[in-house]
């Protein structure tokens, strides 16, 4: 087959990461990138990617005149998190008759908090004649997909749990950052009220478990909570001292009268003993599911942006989700 | 939305475990049923199935009355493993304008052994506006799609290998003769030779693997040993003494210039310790998965083929494989 044509949109840690791995893809020919920060507009991909060579795709800041210009079949779109922030950029794309790969959290499920974002974007595609889907490995893949899929094997479910436990100590300092690894209870407490924690897209995920396996939920929630240390923990990176936070537990549940039915647990903390992705469904027959260590997680979202590609491109038009198309695998 | 019409096609035990189930699925119509035994046709599904109770579908014989009468949308077909055998109930379903969605093991890549055979199943569902698909627990989920759709998070497979150990003890007499339990070495290399044991679709697993992957597969093989019991194993329905057979191991291998790049390793056996699937991709990153306990065979066929049915509706027409669909899940 013809190499499908790609452009990047959105150069951020995680669009840097899904082109650098487009690059490499002989099914892929990135055409063009967009990025809306002036430091990036004018470089070389190579030069930004850090790859050691030119690509000959200089970033832009004119998306338009990029898709005029290379005619891309599909945007790896990597902005925003939030559906409100994105809603112009797929518009735009889509409106182009390009397809759209975004690992925006809240596209996973559109229309969940954004009911009439949804209906925009979706209007957009239809009229481009293109496809949007948001993916991702959480949400996306280990705490939605592989459970929904895994159900396929299954008479009935009545309940679904899973449990991510990734050790924030392996990772680059910003997750440890992110995760809060090193604060005193006080000061993640403060930073708690302003939003600045909590996984995003977690609600979607048990939104997205609810309606594909019928499960009937009347109410979706979504907590979070630090761990704290039991004893000091050091990484390359920083020190967590004894009684401070060394990360952050997120559990989001759905309910259906009162009952959990859907409970996501997912801890993300420096020292975390046996990472991996538990998936357990209570039915008949009942399964439990374990990646053992755990499925990494900046790898795998740029991973399965660009391993869902083809199954987008070649799905018919419309806003969809990764339950709508067919299933990822690797590209090469 | 209206329930979707279903025939069921071929009522031996596994197309009987699915139409059983279909006939508790509320998104589910069953408006028909064809089988080619004398002895069955006639019969109410619920007399036929022992449900106690009748469901006004009688069995028939004659495939295109019951098309012409019912106008189904779909057929789950359960009839042969081997696509000699079912490419004319193929094409007559197809050309109905009838969906298919069957248990044969060669259908999950029809074109591997009988490209010819599979030109005209294409053909047939092209004029037909219907789509066919084969799936199955084994083939068609733990030995194929499970490992493909895993690798949608990695940037690389360099190999794959799916452990599958069973534990015919807990299972149904026919399975527990099917695996040569309780036959003396001899008996079993006899039966062997006539070609009665083995694992069918085993080289449609590994084919479907090699090529979602581009591991360039250029040799695939089948070997089929029987497994000796170390003591005496009794289960409900027999008594294996030491040293007669337990059961069978199945190990597919797909190679590229010498080197196994794909192994499936399938055993079935009375007393087999901690029954599970694992699933082994060596690549960038490497990823373990295991159902801790196993997938359940028989009754997960059956779920499979129903629960794939919605996503067989909804396709383009055509011959189709299970990674050009949407995923399957629980239907209700």
């Amino acid at each position: 087959m013809n190499p499908i044509r790609v452009v990047q949109y959105g150069l951020g840690p995680i669009g840097q990461a899904a082109c650098k791995l487009a690059l490499t893809r002989k099914n892929l020919q990135v055409v063009g990138a967009v990025d809306i920060d002036p430091a990036k507009q004018g470089k070389d991909l190579g030069e930004l990617l850090g790859l050691g060579r030119k690509t000959g795709v200089v970033v832009s800041g004119d998306a338009a005149a990029v898709f005029a210009a290379t005619r891309p079949d599909v945007a790896i779109h990597c902005t925003s998190s939030f559906l409100p922030n994105i809603t112009d950029q797929l518009v735009q794309i889509l409106g182009a008759g390009v397809d759209v790969v975004s690992s925006s959290e809240e596209l996973l499920l559109p229309d969940l908090q954004h009911a009439d974002l949804a209906k925009r974007v979706a209007q957009a595609a239809e009229n481009g004649g293109a496809t949007a889907v948001g993916t991702g490995v959480n949400p996306g893949f280990v705490m939605d997909f592989v459970p929904i899929v895994a159900s396929a094997v299954c008479f009935d479910v009545r309940s679904v749990r899973c449990v991510r436990v990734v050790d924030a100590g392996t990772r680059r300092l910003p997750l440890q950052k992110k995760v809060g690894a090193g604060l005193t209870v006080a000061q993640f407490e403060a930073e708690l009220a302003t939003g600045r924690f909590g996984h995003i897209g977690i609600r979607e995920s048990v939104a997205m478990i609810g309606r594909a396996l019928a499960l009937d939920l009347d109410g979706i929630s979504h907590t979070v909570e630090p761990v704290l240390a039991r004893e000091e923990r050091k990484t390359r990176f920083l020190t967590v001292a004894k009684g401070q936070v060394a990360g952050i537990r997120n559990i989001g549940l759905g309910k259906r009268r009162g009952e959990t039915v859907v409970e996501l647990d997912l801890s993300m903390y420096v020292g975390a003993p046996d990472p991996r992705d538990e998936v357990h469904l209570a039915g008949e027959p009942s399964l439990k599911l374990v990646f053992e260590g755990g499925v990494p997680g900046d790898q795998a979202t740029a991973a399965i942006l660009v391993n869902t590609i083809p199954q987008v491109v070649a799905a018919p038009p419309g806003l969809k989700t990764i339950l709508d198309i067919a299933p990822p695998r690797l590209l090469r």
